[in-house]
């Protein structure tokens, strides 16, 4: 016999496959009847999963891709390191996929407080986790270089998925491995 | 008797209309009615005025603020000037005017080439010029620091409108500001 399918599998593949679209696409071009196809989830059955409608599904799947980001940033051991885990991301799909949150941030941030909030808790995270790495190098001021170094990386993949070309995320480590000596 | 409208005031004011709707909201989100309407043309009137429909509205309306943004940065005659009136400009938007080419790079420049062409030749045109302050100044190897800046000036946009907080693109000008010296 098979196994049946939980409800709370079928909410993870839909929150995923949500994921996926809207840092790929943005949140106005991402319909939840295509959201439920690809998610392998009735169409329908959104309400019954996120009684919160689009919005919701949004801040949740923000939310699932800044701690998955987090969790990779604190993986890779070094700031190095993880700009080419973004490389070789943004090489993989395409040059599809580069911050998760940046899209959503642009495109409908600024027209929902809820969504605007997930997106700042996001860079929030990732920009401690940076201000940590700082601090145990011994790097002077390590929060308003971890704002810089943020800043940074996020345009760098701005720019890297733009020109299909891994250059600016290169310089942008190559810029503050050079600092960090 | 009062001035008749030309075809090109018509065109003009589309075009700029639909530069404010798409930096703002991205391309998806942007209806072509929509544009019509606060462009004052009528219903309609769009394959009149552009017969390559919304695609070349956007590759259009793209190339008019890039080459605006870039008469602004140049004018401004230092960075630190032209990040002041970045942040003025973020403020007075009420934090929805950043980058003029960032939210379409992200939500469709890889399903569009010709979209994706005219949001690498703005990032081109502004790293030149960056490029051009740096040579004057004697900045060692100008250009890979011209990519550097434009990565940190973009995503430092994208924090700070994020967070509706000047800090990222404070921090980012005082950090290139000290390496200058």
């Amino acid at each position: 016999m098979g196994r049946v399918p939980k409800k709370t599998d079928t909410r993870d593949r839909v929150l995923r496959t949500a994921a996926q679209l809207f840092r790929t696409q943005g949140y106005h071009a991402t319909g939840l009847n295509q959201v439920l196809t690809e998610g392998g989830a009735p169409k329908g059955s959104l309400y019954f999963h996120f009684p919160g409608g689009k919005e919701q599904l949004a801040v949740e799947s923000l939310r699932l891709s800044a701690d998955e980001f987090r969790a990779e940033l604190r993986d890779a051991g070094s700031l190095g390191a993880a700009l080419e885990i973004l490389g070789q991301r943004l090489v993989e799909s395409d040059f599809r996929e580069g911050c998760p949150i940046a899209t959503v941030a642009l495109d409908v941030a600024s027209e929902s407080p809820q969504i605007r909030q997930a997106c700042v808790e996001a860079y929030d995270g990732w920009e401690r986790l940076i201000a940590e790495y700082l601090t145990r190098a011994g790097v002077p001021q390590p929060a308003a270089m971890a704002t810089v170094i943020l800043a940074a990386v996020e345009g760098a993949l701005l720019l890297s998925r733009t020109r299909r070309d891994l250059t600016p995320l290169r310089e942008v480590a190559a810029h503050f491995e050079t600092l960090a000596r």
